[in-house]
């Protein structure tokens, strides 16, 4: 064999190949942490900062590039549509993406210790995925029948009043009657509005979520079901032997399909697929929408984090075998309290996420907490406040109006009442900083990169 | 076995399932067409007009409902919105569709001789489904490859113009080098915004299809390819062999994909299950629009009739044996004629067709050629002028003005240079008359149906 070949061929040996997932509910900041990221990575080794990543620190990692991504048939994420809206003057925050995405890197590196070949240089391919956290909420309606989901689905405080208009058009329904199809489309419909209204009142535990993203499904009978109230009451073999064109027999019908054919194509036909994930949740947010959101948000965490519970027992591992091995969680937007309070931060979200930390540990899912900001809209500043020196953050507003704020405290436990009565901490969206040394400014996007994909550049 | 379970299996044997398909570019008038077939169908026997079909006109029709569809995950034909629009006031065409749809008849009919248990009613189970004609236009492409196909798409007269940007960035480029893919998302960002405008534009002839409509696929590589001027220059052999990341290897990878995960899942999923079809033409909008409007719309109906030749040899029957029994070919909105002009309208329709109708024939794919409005938006009235009675149509423009129109005289063969200089023939876009009798004022929509389920029903 020729030596070039047998070097080419020993340098092909070496590269490698890692799939990453970036998830988050809706205004997590998907968008902006898979920008930033990317544009690290591409300003890697030059202006970058990225201490906390070792092949970084040590000079080691030359650079990335993008290439074509694996598959053609999912968008591309829109990271240079997203570069032009960061870079505009005043930067703007780039628009949102709905469904998957996905993008491809090609990192060059240097390994710590050089093989025996000198000089050696080598390649870790990336491929970035972002999908809605959304989809996530629907792993548990897995485990459920039409009926026992329909009583899992309670509705209760601001959330029912939401819902209020269909409540009134399903209270007089009777599951053993033929209900005309268009009639059924209407109270569906008047379900999804209910979702929605949930939705922009800072709601997160959401479900079915395609209802919520319906792309191309706008109106096909699939997302035209809802839980039928009063089930209890009807003898479950007799539900089950009613004729197909009853009301009961039809959203069954529906609900089946929507299991097989939203919710379990996602899980296997991508997210099994993921090696790395990592989850980003709107901490700060939720805490300024009060209580009850800030509830409601633990619980979507929760029955979200199901979706990485590989543990022997689980829904998940029992239906799609995933291999993701390792999980980090991003408290986002780090940037919108002072630097002191940032390890209050992480302890918060642990807090919240106590419970499936718990079961993800068990499960023996190597699991990082930690908080970031993607790209950074604010500055902090000591300012002279009743007499002594106070960290400040400085920004400006999405109005354009420069503003200094002291955000207050973050609790590091799960908020109690008082802390609600105090109304301690103040939110305020800021416009991202602009770009000075090149890439992206951030707070510990370095030491996610390093969870992430460090131990693949050594 | 029980009288009454013999009687059940019988009927249920002599029940019946026909799969009808209507199609047309945009602008043709499907959302019209498929409105008024179901507004007709639900009101036969009472009070549609529909002495064309003989089953109604022997009062053998006794009604038709919406029941639920096969197709859980196909939208839903949003016959309900349609109608709406129609019965506002004042009336309103109906948004068009994008995508597929689809909706479910089931017709009730007494058979013209009763079988021998007397009294008997039939069922005719009506799938009707609704789908972009431009879907069509892409079954030449693949009959190609990717050099051929570049070769294919020229470029002519005004259309030319239209892509002059995309050709502008496409000049320079060597398909043996590596593009980044930015550089080509944005190439064929400029070729998508070049077919936009030609639909702008009022042609026709567009390719590829999705492009235009990409939904879910938006951004997604698999729509980023573009034809590659000046690959005549270049041995195919070598281009072959050209490395993966050079461009032409790349947009031979997208081409392929576009093949294999567009084009051909529409016709296994779909279009080889249809039992009849109709294809709606806007052949007066056309002869409004000028010679080369015109002359494009009959190359993008040539090759869009291609679909439907499954003579032995046709790349459609080798590919997909599809088994469409009946085919109908419409001229809409002839309410834009007087009535003495409609076999006129006809005639010109069999002219623009001659071609892939001989084709057809020969295949012996049982094809009719009528001329219809869905949806009546004229009433015709006769008029004084220049000292004779002249019909005239009156109608309500769109802008709301009560108006009275001598449209001219429709040409009987294709259009010579001698019709578009003294350019003959003027369409007005009206409003839809309001019902009146319950069901939807039509022109000929009985015959259509006769042609297309009149056999069914005897």
């Amino acid at each position: 064999m020729p030596p070039k070949l047998t070097r080419d061929l020993l340098e092909r040996g070496r590269d490698q190949q890692l799939r990453l997932a970036v998830t988050g509910l809706s205004r997590a900041g998907k968008t902006a942490f898979l920008t930033s990221l990317v544009d690290q990575l591409r300003h890697a080794g030059l202006e970058a900062r990225l201490d906390l990543l070792p092949a970084a620190r040590e000079g080691r990692l030359l650079g990335a590039r993008r290439v074509e991504q694996q598959d053609l048939g999912v968008p591309r994420f829109p990271f240079d549509r997203a570069m032009t809206a960061l870079d505009d003057s005043p930067p703007r925050w780039p628009e949102p993406t709905r469904g998957i995405g996905e993008l491809r890197l090609s990192i060059r590196y240097r390994p710590r210790r050089p093989g025996w070949i000198g000089g050696d240089v080598r390649r870790l391919t990336l491929d970035l995925f972002d999908y809605p956290g959304e989809w996530l909420l629907d792993l548990p309606l897995l485990g459920h029948d039409f009926a026992s989901w329909s009583r899992a689905q309670t509705l209760e405080g601001e959330r029912a009043a939401l819902f209020a208009d269909w409540r009134r058009e399903v209270a007089g329904l009777d599951p053993t009657q033929h209900v005309e199809e268009s009639r059924l489309a209407e109270i569906a419909e008047r379900y999804a509005e209910g979702l929605r209204a949930a939705r922009e009142a800072g709601f997160s535990d959401l479900q079915p979520g395609r209802f919520l993203l319906p792309g191309e499904l706008e109106g096909a009978p699939v997302l035209q079901f809802f839980p039928l109230p009063g089930l209890a009451e009807h003898d479950p073999a007799s539900l089950e032997r009613l004729p197909p064109e009853s009301l009961y027999a039809t959203l069954t019908r529906r609900f089946r399909h929507y299991q097989q054919h939203i919710v379990k194509p996602f899980y296997h036909e991508h997210f099994r697929r993921f090696d790395r994930q990592i989850v980003l949740v709107d901490v700060l947010g939720a805490l300024n929408a009060g209580p009850e959101r800030f509830e409601d948000l633990s619980r979507a965490l929760s029955r979200l984090m199901q979706s990485f519970d590989y543990g022997k027992r689980s829904l998940l591992s029992r239906l799609f075998a995933p291999r993701i091995d390792r999980l980090a969680i991003a408290a986002t937007k780090a940037d919108h309290v002072t630097p002191e309070q940032h390890g209050r931060l992480g302890e918060l979200l642990e807090a919240l996420l106590a419970e499936p930390l718990k079961d993800l540990r068990f499960a023996d899912v190597p699991v990082r907490a930690l908080s970031l900001a993607s790209i950074r809209a604010t500055e902090t500043r000591e300012v002279e406040q009743r007499g002594r020196r106070q960290p400040a953050l400085h920004g400006t507003t999405l109005a354009g109006e420069e503003t200094l704020l002291f955000p207050g405290e973050v609790p590091k436990r799960l908020p109690g009442e008082d802390f609600w009565r105090r109304q301690g901490f103040t939110f305020t969206a800021f416009r991202p900083l602009p770009r000075t040394d090149g890439a992206l400014p951030h707070i510990r996007m370095d030491a996610a990169l390093d969870w992430l994909i460090g131990d693949k550049l050594t």
